[in-house]
């Protein structure tokens, strides 16, 4: 699982991007957050070739960071959904959205994390804003934002 | 600066990774945290090719997370430090590092990073465990940890 030729560093961010590191593979996560599930709805929103989707893929299969299901049956088709270990990385995701939104985004954030239960934006600490409550991924929802460009 | 070609997507992830997400550029600001400045500390830590090093830390200054000083005139020297934009970023280490902790270090955390103050490790909130004060990253220190291998 050495994509990254990290190995000799006993480190727990280089253990971490052998696995997540790899060019398209936090994308097809932040997606993934977003409930996207199947193959063809993964490679039409990142318009990525269809052999590098599908060896992404596999490695967050091997890596226990996705789970593949059988979705139908006749053919056959999968879908593909994080696992606990999968969803305990969405805080990497909201850092990357964070620094992105207050450094690169000029009209406004593209994208609200927000919470569910009362619309208060996660703040840097994972913290809703408004409430004040430690927020998981399962509390989270995306909102359009500001910067969003129609595609 | 589109080294991983994802331009066109209108997304913070996106952009970020646009700026960090090459290869060792993570394992670098992850020393620069460390306070490790000069070329020769990182490609002794890192044992990366020269030239690599030498390009990602040009795209680390070119992008504003590092900042080249002088520090020695004969010969001229130079070292590299964190601005504002690159501090900004300790979220997204310590994101990395609380996952690769929870799933990879089984002999135990290599590094605990550790609140300053009070001696209470930074937990995934970016709060101190021990004291509940907020964390950025001037107030947090790295201690060895129990899974710390002797290089």
């Amino acid at each position: 699982m050495l994509h990254r030729d990290y190995s000799g560093q006993n480190c727990s961010i280089a253990g971490t991007l052998e696995l997540i590191g790899e060019r398209w593979t936090l994308l097809i996560l932040r997606d993934a957050f977003h409930r996207v599930r199947r193959f063809e709805d993964f490679q039409r929103r990142l318009g990525i070739a269809r052999n590098v989707l599908s060896n992404r893929l596999q490695t967050l299969v091997d890596a226990g960071i996705l789970e593949r299901r059988l979705y139908q049956e006749h053919p056959a088709r999968y879908e593909y959904r994080l696992t606990e270990k999968g969803i305990d990385l969405w805080p990497v995701l909201m850092a990357l959205v964070h620094w992105g939104d207050k450094y690169l985004a000029e009209g406004g954030p593209p994208v609200l994390i927000e919470h569910r239960d009362c619309g208060g934006v996660v703040d840097d600490h994972l913290m809703c804003e408004r409430c004040g409550k430690p927020l998981t991924a399962r509390d989270a929802v995306p909102r359009e934002g500001p910067g969003r460009v129609a595609a």
